[in-house]
């Protein structure tokens, strides 16, 4: 075990189960180069305050430099792992490249301010990489959408659209699409906010209240791409709540993921058949030969579960911990390490699986005219003739009950039987009503007709955005 | 029982039990202003539209207004009670009110997109009243940093600071004040951007898929203070991430909070004993009574745990909840009381209690000068003579360990005795190292030294906020 | 408002708004009659240890006898709801009853265990009743397996079983319940275990460390119905884990209910068509006249949620509490509370639900033997020539594959074609694997075949359980 | 990429990152000897049951013998990192070890039951390695609470103790003691429930619904140490309650630790100076030469965070799953194989750090006196001369503070300032108060009195457990 660095003070040796469960080097490796970038930044400050001299700054910037660029940490692995944590590892590194001047680099900074820089530079990274993913899960959302807004063979393609999973009226295919472009625009917004709000450097905050060396904050967070550093040493080196709107940001994607991972669930089964997913993101079973079973969309609602977990987890190691660096602190990581991992590649994966979905259309386009979902519009068009909605509403409520017990359709009903539920009910009006129709009719500003839709996808591909 | 809205299609009367377990009526009767609201720009709508002749408008809206300035839901909370919903509730008061024109103000809406908006009416206002009370809070933070920079009698106001709950270094009181403004300020901007993200209006998207009435959405968002319509009509309906966003920035603030009346906690010890808790905000024992409990601190601390509660819960009851409303949905609203009552009450009381806190200047000043918290100044000290920071870090240790064995204090230790640690240790330099020193030295961008915080709260005094 | 407990101590009236926050009368009131219990057996034993004479005892006693008799907090509710919590209204009412005698019953207790004890009277009573109705519940499901077990009209109750919700293997509809039946036994389990646990009585623990007055636990705790005292008075007042472990089966016990509701809410689908939700825990539209929904299993699906976020946010505030008790712990009640209220109304709604469901068997069976869900039987019989299973397997997998494309059903398929997939695959094989045949040959203990399945129910039925 | 096990039935080779996504290797590779341990029992009850002939049987079985006693998936770790799963993997080198007959022991058996049983298994271990941990910890309090009963030098070892962490009441430092060995007895006792619960085996319930196979469940069951095999295949391959059973065991546990870590945090600082932790468990500051931090007990404090996560995620994984296997519970390991790696290690170091602990028994002693800590006695001692002990409260009350106003203690109060508060405050009353005749008077049952806590070690001494 290599010394840690505040060895001097303590009387003995660290037992060495304790020194095990508490050293965070086998999970904060991942900050290496994190950690190389803050040193070097705060390396060139030094010297341009002058508490380096130029030949000192100029041998520990060479090293540093050369230790990120080789990815040091990982060519020497095992003494990398015999530290305590990351900082240590990159300053004994450091130390063995250029010697004892290595001694000079922790000049006015703490572990405190450091793991703080540290592990803001790697969740803005994180922001920025799911940023970029959703942006490109958008895309493919508009993609598809525009693709089935053309009517094809003169179909066009019709989602049954459910409310309680109990078919309530027929939309474009392509607002479904709409609705998660919507969705994931706003699960992108989520992260762009929390990368501002967590774009303030901590360095130099040292232990808790600053430094009495001359160092110069703004150019270490300039250097560091934060916007400024952060304001006060205290709230620097306490606050961890970058990490918890990073975890919220990822458990609402996660909660969107699941959602529309449920609708492809029950759209791919044999009873619903409007969706065939790819094989290539499908399994098998074991023991019956038979099974295609939706294992991508399974997995991306379980792992909702899983960044719930961290999210609430991490809340309560925060809890009540008193102001400035505890301990506690160290358990922030890993829930960020796990929840980066399973976000990223869902993004991707969601990306690449959606354009590769195969609709059943027809069988769609026979569903969505059935189960009366026809029958708000009837009930509207009752309404048109001066019935308050809600006598046309009950009108038809009738209606359907009466078809429903006979195992009718609204067609099967002849005129009498129309009129016996109101005289305004005429025949000509269930003709307004066809899937096609309803498609048409829907115009107001964000509905599932043809032309709102056409609007909704210009206005998109029109912005910037 | 109030007869359902959507009575006649189903065959039987509702069971009684299940009827009572399904009601929202006791919960959502919170909403009643924002629906009648909500009613009465649909209604407004209705007839700039000519869907609603200029009679029927002047009936509904009338009668929607006398509901809304008498509360009739108030005065007539029996009728109420025996509804589904608030919804039901309010267009039977309409019917009682004005008769069956009542019928016509569904027209061209639905329960889906109508809750949806109430729910985010409410769900703005909780956003506003916090962040109104976020800066009283923060206002609180600076009054009190200001008037604790003022050294009193010859004393600065101290806090001794801690990390894991061991004294590290003498700060400002001031400093501490002015970390909370800071962290503070983040819980506020969270708020906003929640609201922000959540300013955009359902109404119109009816059940999922808009309608063929033709409604103006734009002017009904615009009427209820909206920046827009949402722009996808399943998505209006499906979405709930508003009211996780706000649970989130909830959530939030609780730790702030927690961690707050954490210090306080430990701070209102008589061992530590910087601080006397007003009395006012404190209470006694059923049985010992010399106790004084700092209750208040506590049960915010605990509210913080409940805050998580509401958070997951609510991500969990949304997970892989299918497109489109889904009755799961009405658990959204619980939630959000429960902590719209949590957290308001607490900015207040924390914003009125906090300048009654009597700090015990001396006590602080006193300890903040203890336990060699002046090591890290020492070996910066030393280091300043050109020794490495470690180098110097181990010196200062190795003293620190002698004294602690001898129960002895830095000033203690004679010349011959400094120098024996290392040669450049001379006795002048603890002269460098008072806490008032200290707190003179601490210059660097945010730290904890006077000029620093004295130009801390001048930026923040001159921004507009 | 009334005086607190504590009054004498403290220089100033509490901040009234305070004060309302800090109250917990508000929903503590739901422990007045476990409170008054607990009173009586401590007053009972104050006069059996003389500690009390008889004539003051009797007075007490009789005391609140009347005022549990006559819920005498619900007679004079206003005084009640000005008191700080129930302890002090009850012993308000005491003194009102019968004067200043009632100032000697709190001799030898504190809040901290009068509390403790109230609070655990209340729990167990939780666990009791639930218990209760997981017998009734469970009983339910014995009762349909039953008689869904025997043949109608010559067909069999099948069930198309499914895993990653694509059809799996045809089961009997009583597999599914006495599954349920299983499983609903172990969360009854855990509130028995739970409320074992927890059976053990705090009164007498006083502040926190007994006292000094010559009670007699054993005593109260018979009186209680309590198992024993607890055996440390640091522990007795200290810890809340009967809380958690109650919410834990709570959100076990929901778990469970959330999967059974989501079967329902996919086979009530018309394109699943298995199952007919009776209309009386059914619920309509606002808008759409047809619409028939689930809300019964939909909200008890979302209840999950709830209870999760009960479960968790009070471990939340319970971690890291210090010793003893802590003002946070005010904050364990309305979690139970709202649980109890949340589980207890969904036990009984189940148990009366459940009867009135009305399963399609003919097209449960038609849908049974649908998707080559015999093809693990096919490939088992194959392995029974001789071939190994994963042969077996790959042979039928083929065969699936190729009738797919073609859509063909195994029947379709010519002795040719089958022996071309494999040699051994005769006509006659297929025969051994409809739907009845696949019924009656699974015969491995705990299998969904007949005999099994009877065995199952009569194992049940004799057992006392 | 090895071929999965279902290849065959899909049409194209699995997307690359899809596969990476969803395979379990990675961590499942920890069941790999439950799965071979399964894997034996199955094989061995094919031969007893004739599916397997005698020669069959043999190679499988030393096969699978060998894999085990080499732990060959270690050592052939490349192809086993290239297979979906365990159950693949440990197929995969059985066959390349004996060849084509490997592929006849997934006969009777699916992975759905294959994994809940090696899960099951493992989930087991877990409960009896913390059992077996946590009757260590017990003793470890035991040990403690034994020897601090014996006064040493005539000095007994006093902790003040508090409520709402202000001195309340001197205890016996063995009855917080004795409170963690009663505490964590119900920790032992939910891993015991637990285990208890979890004990019967779904070995033989194959994909969902059994098997047509004549396997003998009671026998493997038996060979595998379970109980009794599970009653019906359905639960057996849906049901993961014995997970959340595990980790609520594990999140109770943590919570007392937290709470045990709490108290000696706070315990160890400067200000309170009641204990000294071991330096062997402490770290210090990387710029602090004085630091000696209580990492051990923060880093405990902030795994319970760290597991309630697990817990509920698990539980919102589980939430509305429909019966049977879904994909979504291959989510059930990760979160129960890092609470092991949580808990296991926690009771290790917990039981070596408590002797370790250093006692400043004369700071405690002092401490325990002060603050007015012997008030509620006096009270006591009041009621005993016949005053209600509210009355004799108040007079207290008022007394405390009196004092507290002047800076002196009840022992500075004259005959006649005390005759002012009550008439029947005697001088000789205060020496009835002292922390040893405190100490001594406390005798009710599971009281902080020297004869109480003396019974409760003996009985625990003698009691088998």
């Amino acid at each position: 075990m290599t010394k840690p660095l505040w060895d001097g003070r303590l009387s003995t040796q660290l037992d060495q189960e304790f020194s095990k469960f508490q050293n965070s080097i086998s999970f904060d490796i991942r900050l290496a180069p994190h950690d190389v970038q803050g040193s070097l930044a705060h390396a060139e400050m030094l010297v341009a305050q002058g508490i380096l001299n130029e030949a000192e700054g100029k041998a520990i910037i060479d090293g540093l430099c050369e230790i990120l660029a080789t990815k040091e940490w990982e060519l020497r692995a095992d003494e990398v792992a015999s530290c305590e944590d990351i900082h240590s590892a990159i300053e004994l590194l450091l130390k063995t490249k250029i010697g004892s001047i290595a001694r000079k680099l922790h000049t006015g900074r703490s572990r405190n301010d450091q793991v703080a820089t540290d592990f803001r530079l790697y969740v803005k990274e994180c922001c920025q990489k799911h940023i970029a993913c959703l942006q490109a899960l958008r895309r493919a959302f508009l993609n598809d959408a525009e693709y089935h807004l053309t009517s094809r063979a003169g179909k066009v393609a019709v989602l049954a659209g459910y409310t309680h999973l109990q078919l309530a009226q027929p939309l474009h295919l392509s607002h479904w699409y709409m609705a998660h472009y919507e969705i994931f625009s706003r699960d992108e917004h989520r992260f762009v906010a929390a990368l501002n709000l967590m774009d303030e450097c901590p360095l130099g905050a040292a232990a808790l209240g600053g430094t009495s060396w001359p160092i110069d904050r703004h150019m270490t967070a300039q250097k560091l791409s934060f916007r400024a550093p952060m304001k006060n040493s205290l709230d620097a080196v306490s606050s961890r709540d970058f990490v918890t709107d990073y975890l919220h940001a990822a458990a609402s994607l996660v909660t969107n993921l699941s959602r529309l991972a449920e609708d492809l669930i029950i759209y791919s089964t044999s009873e619903f058949g409007f969706v065939r997913l790819p094989d290539r993101f499908s399994t098998g079973s074991s023991i019956m030969p038979q099974k295609k079973n939706p294992d991508f969309c399974e997995l991306t609602r379980a792992k909702a579960g899983r960044v719930y977990g961290h999210l609430v987890g991490t809340f309560a190691v925060l809890k009540a911990l008193p102001s400035a660096y505890n301990k506690d602190l160290q358990e922030d990581k890993e829930a960020v390490f796990d929840v980066f991992d399973t976000v990223q590649p869902l993004l991707g994966l969601w990306t690449r699986m959606l354009p590769e979905i195969q609709w059943n259309l027809s069988v769609m386009y026979d569903r969505a005219g059935n189960e009366f979902s026809s029958a708000t519009e009837l009930a509207d068009e009752l309404s048109r003739l001066g019935l308050p909605f809600r006598d046309a509403y009950q009108v038809v409520g009738k209606m359907v009950g009466h078809c429903h017990e006979r195992s009718l359709k609204f067609e099967d009903l002849t005129s009498e039987e129309l009129t016996s539920f109101h005289p305004a009910l005429k025949k000509h009006l269930l003709g307004k009503i066809s899937v096609d129709q309803i498609l048409e009719s829907r115009t107001s500003f964000g509905a599932s007709g043809t032309q709102q839709i056409t609007e909704a996808i210009e206005r998109v591909k029109e912005s910037a955005d």
